[in-house]
């Protein structure tokens, strides 16, 4: 697999993007490093001539952005995803730094398509939307003044992308097949659903079991194989509750 | 010497920068990664409400900008200086990746004041411009469109620098003590008059020697014991021939 084809499987994804002059930087800073797979995920505005200006000849990245209601649409299909995000949260998962990011995203894009996700300009992710995805990224900016303008982070991360892709990427940890987004959101669901059902596990009080647990199974990074193991163990399990 | 203070010594100049909003994007780029050295070479627009509104929060930063009215001004008092470049050049340095480049930066930031130039949005540096400085630089682009916007050039070598400073600096390589900028360039000016009082050198058809003379003596990086020493010969020279 060689440079190029790594980048086209690398889709940047916006959230909930206020203004659309960051669609236009995004595309353009995108293009500058070889990247095309655009993804907005309810953008405020869009299309708009402000947009279209600032990516400054890259208009055939805006032109085919694909346009979602959800972020869980933006991500399917995808085998890894890492979301950015300016500051540490409780009971995410482990955050790793820009450059080292990407490396692991670069080896997961050897094995199918990965995403990075932008948040909106002043409210970055939600903890929801950073569930969805296996990695949070932070870009080591000045304490003091942390505030990348979105574009310019989308210029850092497909920057580092071009980079990393310079260098022929290793295979991902061990040998197994990653599992994809809707696979990994069908256990999740599947889960859930058995909690309720045995009484372990109440919608209406949910105590963080649901973040809790996707930390968990977020850091491991599940395999095809794994999910379908453990859909077989809960499968099993309800029909013992029934 | 720690990471805050070698960014401290980090000059970014913008040279005859034609949209006030990029001196303004370029702003908010550098405080974001702890930079806060701006010196404008005759700006087209400025001081400029677009620029203030792009800064975003970076309004310091343009404050204290330093407006000049040439390069050789801008650079005054720096120990090395590097000049951002989308394409290789005739009789231009050894160039180096923006990764490698930076590196080299922080090395002679340990020495003091060094510069990171960039040039007009449409036409860069002109020749002249770049011979001003010892390393030529280019952001690995894409071959097919290049068009980076300028404060995200910034933005891309600010983020490397911060990235280079987290690592302690070695000492570049040598003991010797870096000459400034004004000593190498009062060597260059005596030994253009030294051969024109032999008769080498023909400002009228001067056969491009300045520029191949700067190549070879930008690619040694001289020392200031070393300028003493090529002035010297050059006197001594020059009182042979009267």
């Amino acid at each position: 697999m060689n440079e190029a084809s790594l980048l086209d499987r690398v889709r940047i994804v916006l959230t909930r993007t206020s203004h659309p002059g960051n669609i236009g930087g995004a595309a353009r800073a995108m293009k500058t490093m070889g990247l095309s797979r655009l993804v907005l995920v309810s953008p405020h505005v869009f299309p708009s001539e402000i947009a279209t200006a600032r990516a400054s000849g890259a208009n055939d990245v805006l032109e085919n952005a694909q346009i979602v209601g959800s972020l869980e649409e933006a991500l399917s299909g995808t085998v890894f995803s890492a979301a950015m995000t300016a500051r540490r949260r409780e009971l995410s998962l482990p955050m790793q730094w820009s450059r080292e990011a990407v490396g692991t995203v670069t080896r997961y894009a050897a094995q199918g398509d990965v995403a990075l996700v932008f948040g909106n300009e002043s409210s970055g992710m939600t903890n929801e939307e950073l569930a969805l995805c296996h990695l949070p990224v932070m870009i080591p900016a000045n304490a003091e003044y942390s505030s990348l303008n979105l574009a310019a982070a989308v210029q850092i991360l497909c920057y580092e992308m071009r980079m990393a892709c310079l260098v022929r990427p290793e295979a991902p940890d061990g040998a197994g097949v990653s599992a994809e987004f809707g696979e990994v959101e069908g256990f999740y669901g599947h889960l859930e659903q058995a909690m309720i059902e045995s009484g372990f596990h109440d919608p209406a009080n949910p105590r963080k079991l649901m973040p809790r647990l996707r930390r968990l199974f977020g850091r491991v990074r599940l395999e095809k194989e794994e999910v379908g193991i453990l859909r077989g163990i809960l499968s099993a399990l309800q029909r013992k509750v029934d």
